[in-house]
């Protein structure tokens, strides 16, 4: 029988014997290169990557939808490396079936000292063919659910009876330890929850990690598990050689016709080597006595190096023209849908291209038409964003279970939940909903939503929210956004001790030092709705950067006659300006009233000239010329600077000499009163600010250099 | 019939007519008395206590083993509630049964703005009765796994035949949220592994959050779940009202001989308001309107406030002197256990009151007898930890799957599992050990280990490992540790981007500002062995906060001749003095060599004389005299002050005029390569420097005054 399996058709008889000769020299060939491209450097990950070979082959070369020739093809499956230690194991299948930038000498370069490698220790988005950068566990398979929901909200938005232009399907590869992160967990809880049946995870079931065998320290249930949040289970005994078996599951799979699969599929890290089935064939090459070994068991000449024979590269040679038939007959779909839908046909475009499906610098609100009264920022957020995200397309928006806090919700938002889903509290939603009930799992949150703005460039956008403080749980998620340059706006509420009652455990203290130091994501804390709208404004422009948006729940005053959005995206801006200041204010966020009213204070009470500047972002402001630094924090003049902000102090050092800050954690108390007891008003900082000025006054700015004043002395 | 439960007794006949009148009442009076608590400052978390009533009732009067006059007896049953924001519930119950700082008066300081307050937002470990602070969903049940882990480890190595010293059970309440968190589906995956069987997780499933009906985000089969993860599963219909059930099902888990226990109990939220099951009940007050309603339904006075009726207190009248007599014989079994086993009881007392049970300090290398060539530090960690853990006997070691990484294994270890356990490996273990497989789990890592450390102050000194990089995903663990003053020692490997090919995703760029900016926790990167010992040093001496040492993964130059464990203590000291030095370069960590090379460079190409400082702790050299942070960073003098360090500079501001550091993420290369890459070596970085002291010398010092240097301008 000749049959086999033709992608995308969902069938497959029999292997024909043609098939299985070339599956078994593919095998053998793949596994040597693993061990030779390991043991060049002496280093790397060979075993798992050995133990999957099969699962590669039924992937690449019968299962998935895609184009070599176009990696970005849109209606592409997605395949994500979760366990991406195993990394060579997708390096060689995209060498194998024809991907241009993976050549065998850049296949080589793996672990090597070359600048120009495509190969580093895990996939890296840059890369062609690789959809998100993984390594840091739990990650991927989180992001591959993003993925997911991406092709369903687009499918449910633009497909229309015979035209579906979106119909992928997610493919995520697993090992051991992606089952025990907490992400992962929380990930696979919400793929449940919404059925998504277009994601297939693959479980590179060998049961052994860094510490030895898995039973060290997980022994569940896994299948039963999976099955208990709503998943597809199947069974692989022989990874390691079923390369059928693998296929059928894979189908079986991607048909699923209501909820996500997870085929579990047993393999032997390190098969063929001495060390087959070991902790010690894990992170370390074999050795080269071990690599003669593997080569003999496998039939291979152990004279020879990264042999990869015509017959292996022949059986990859139908995969380059079948991706660009598959995506030159999309292109005809697409075509034709743009004849019978003209409309949908334009916004989809833009989708793909990445673009903005409306001018959204027109729908942020004037600086008129915000209110003048004292207004949390949180408040003031959603009157940004509602608008916003009522009219983008592209604009996911979704939060950890805050929805009555954080204010995201806009006039007849959808949410994003499979069809057929009741509830008990009545709220129901399609896949075409754009407003996202994460449960309370911040780091999913974030991961997820990495894999909703990989899935084009642009295509979505997500809009995540919390509180602040547990933006400390997304922190893994947040690093992974800012890495792979993924844009998204995290809109982080209650964000200092002026959140009150809940206390200490609820009160960021350090978290900003975090997210100021981190490369590649915008920090930004405005002080008023004008400030807000300007966040808004640094967050959508910043293509290729996450922003998170700092924003307070307690009413804040507005300074219509200071703020400006266009300050904002400098980063830091003349908030008042007082041209022979003795000192200089910056504020910063909910505490711009503390520099206020201080500035007042010094005035009414000593007669003290102070100039403030906001400085809603420091990311911004060191984008600036040196001469518009100079010109707001005023290097050059005798007047001290002191920052004031509830957070630990830590990084205002290089814009301040003096800062009154948080020493200690928070303490449960209403907002204000928790402020007070920290010292935060003006009766308190001002005397501060004055002992500053007179020291400056008698011994000159100099005694200032590099002896940074900690103001607030109250110990707690 | 008048059988009522006896504590410990683990039976239960039918309540007498007398409990189950009294127990009406008290559900009664106790759901007025939260609602009214949360009436009088409009404000915190009614809800869920009111629904968990009878499970209070359950716990407080008839089931946990524990004495209100001295919240501190050792043996006593632990309590956690994971769900902290419901607070009331336990504040009340603490009141009720007699808890002396829980005076009426201090219950209805909940929400006020009283400084004195016992009663914070969410649970606050210094406080009487508490026993770790929760509020950031997902850590308390894993506190209660670290928690129940302590017990076993106890038990196993003091108890003998006739003597159980130590039989304490942990309670841990969860709400719907503690089962979305991964931190929390990470412990349960590990108390079941090592079948906890003293630990019950209570789980009010009253099916509400913040956004509505539970279903909204999840709708797993929870029991099925939980019984994969080898969990015992139990069920109550009615939680509201079915003490005599919850009861039961209480004491059927206590007795659960091989495994944890999960407490299904079905409430309704808000049981009795208008909004009774609605998710207004969870985080609101219900109004003045609502409250009468709710005593109207309740058959009590509306117009009466904060009702707790003489038959309330007469009902939980046993409770103080069944405590104290639960006490007096514990105090008894271990004199007898004295007399019996008298070695063991000195180390047990030792526990006891959180002392060594060794001279630690004995323990640590000389100097003289650390290694002199190139070593990493994480084989320094080694070298000082081993014998420390093979001796102290309250040291539990583990690891987050490094254990070839992170060399925290000593001769002898024995892992801390369930003594049955059979691994693939061949590896087992019993509850005596002291070496913990976390798994792929650094967040649970963290977060258990507070458990463990909360156990009785200094009965436990948790050590953790992993890459530091992973610490982020271990930060909010890390953070409750830190904010809780619970001593722990966090050993962080491969610390920057010397780590090498695995890459951006391994390579912490900003993790450290976190760390630095963290109240209470000291963040220390030793340059050598020497001072890795030092580093070790502070971290045993820190006996209320939490430590990271923060390690090499490539070797490292040891400098005997410069490096002193003294020096780390102070956080900062002179590394190698020069008069009348040009310029002070600052090194840290990993990162020393490119400093005492830089040194040598410009002497050599340029006569620029430097002198060096090593600055492995930032927070402990905060806590020097001024005098000593003077003639350290010499602030007096018109040398510049360079930090050299692979890590986003902020926060070094503090310290000097300008830094050489990474501006980006990092690279997949060798270590030395990547550091080259970024243009970390003496031949790049002497130059800048040279270039800063001739600024200084032409412009005078005061040149640098606010305006931070970066001199590492190359750009990625």
């Amino acid at each position: 029988m000749t049959t086999t399996t033709i992608n995308g058709s969902g069938q497959l008889g029999r292997f024909s014997k043609q098939d299985s000769k070339d599956i078994d020299v593919v095998l053998r060939q793949f596994r040597c290169l693993i061990a030779d491209l390991c043991q060049q450097f002496n280093g790397g990950h060979p075993g798992s990557a050995m133990g999957m070979a099969g699962i590669g082959i039924a992937l690449w070369k019968y299962v998935m939808d895609y184009s070599p020739s176009n990696p970005e093809y849109f209606n592409r499956d997605r395949f994500v490396l979760s366990n991406g230690h195993t990394c060579l194991f997708q390096y060689s299948f995209l060498h194998l079936t024809g991907y241009k930038a993976m050549t065998m000498d850049q296949l080589r370069s793996y672990h090597s000292a070359r600048y120009d490698s495509f190969c580093p220790g895990h996939p890296e988005i840059e890369h062609e063919g690789i959809e998100v950068t993984t390594g840091p566990l739990g990650q991927g398979i989180a992001n591959a659910v993003g993925l997911a929901m991406a092709t369903k909200n687009l499918a449910a938005t633009y497909n229309r009876p015979g035209y579906d232009l979106i119909n992928n399907t997610t493919w995520c590869m697993i090992g051991d330890a992606c089952l025990q992160e907490g992400v992962a967990l929380e990930a696979i809880q919400l793929a449940g929850h919404w059925k998504l049946n277009n994601l297939v995870v693959i479980y590179d079931n060998n049961q052994v990690t860094c510490d030895g065998s898995v039973d060290l320290c997980n022994t569940e249930d896994v299948n039963a598990k999976m099955r208990a949040c709503g998943w597809n289970v199947l069974d692989i005994q022989d990874g390691c050689y079923d390369v059928e078996g693998i296929v059928r599951a894979l189908l079986q799979a991607k048909a699923s016709a209501d909820r996500p699969s997870f085929i579990n599929v047993r393999t032997v890290i390190g098969v063929g080597s001495k060390v087959a089935g070991d902790a010690k064939a894990h992170g370390a090459a074999f050795g080269t006595e071990d690599v003669r070994n593997i080569k003999k068991n496998f039939g291979m000449n152990p004279e020879e190096h990264f042999v990869v024979s015509d017959q292996v590269y022949d059986f990859f040679k139908d995969i380059k023209p079948r991706g660009e038939q598959l995506e030159a007959a999309w292109k005809d779909l697409v075509s034709a849908y743009g004849k019978v839908y003209p409309d949908l046909h334009t916004d989809f475009t833009k989708r793909v291209d990445g673009d903005f499906t409306q001018d959204w610098r027109s729908i942020i609100p004037s600086k008129d038409s915000l209110p003048t009264t004292p207004t949390a920022s949180r408040k003031s957020a959603g009157l940004v964003c509602n608008p916003l995200a009522a009219k983008l397309t592209n604009m996911m928006v979704g939060t950890a279970d805050l929805s009555p806090s954080v204010n995201m919700i806009w006039k007849d938002k959808v949410d994003f939940q499979h069809p057929d889903l009741k509830t008990t509290c009545g709220i129901t939603g399609n896949y075409s909903g754009r407003y996202i009930h994460w449960g309370v799992r911040e780091h999913a949150m974030a991961s997820i939503s990495n894999g909703l703005a990989a899935f084009g460039k642009g295509t979505i956008l997500p809009v995540t929210s919390s509180f602040f403080m547990f933006y400390i749980y997304a922190a893994p998620g947040v690093r992974m956004g800012a890495l792979q340059q993924l844009q998204a706006i995290h809109i982080a509420t209650h964000d200092s001790v002026g959140t009150g009652e809940d206390g200490p455990t609820h009160q960021p203290i350090a978290l900003a030092s975090l997210y100021r130091a981190m490369p590649n994501l915008l920090y930004i804390r405005p002080c008023d709705g004008e400030e807000t709208a300007g966040a808004f404004i640094a967050a959508l422009e910043a293509r290729n950067s996450p922003s998170i948006l700092s924003l307070s729940r307690q009413d804040l005053e507005q300074y219509p006659q200071y703020s400006q959005r266009e300050g904002v995206l400098k980063g830091a801006y003349v908030f008042i300006e007082e041209e022979d200041a003795d000192v200089t204010l910056i504020g910063v966020g909910a505490e711009m009233c503390f520099a206020v009213k201080t500035r007042e204070t010094l005035r009414r009470n000593y007669g003290i000239k102070a100039r403030v500047v906001s400085f809603p972002c420091q990311r911004l402001f060191e984008a600036q010329p040196i001469e518009y630094k100079r010109q707001v924090l005023r290097y050059w003049s005798n007047a001290p600077r002191v920052v004031i902000e509830a957070y630990a102090v830590l990084g205002w050092e290089r814009y301040a000499d003096a800062g009154f800050s948080m020493m200690s954690f928070g303490k449960s108390l209403p907002g204000k009163d928790a402020y007070k007891f920290f010292g935060f008003d003006e009766e308190t900082i001002a005397p501060k600010v004055r002992g500053l000025v007179d020291e400056v006054r008698r011994d000159g700015v100099e005694c200032l250099r590099g002896e940074f004043r900690d103001l607030n002395t109250a110990k707690h």
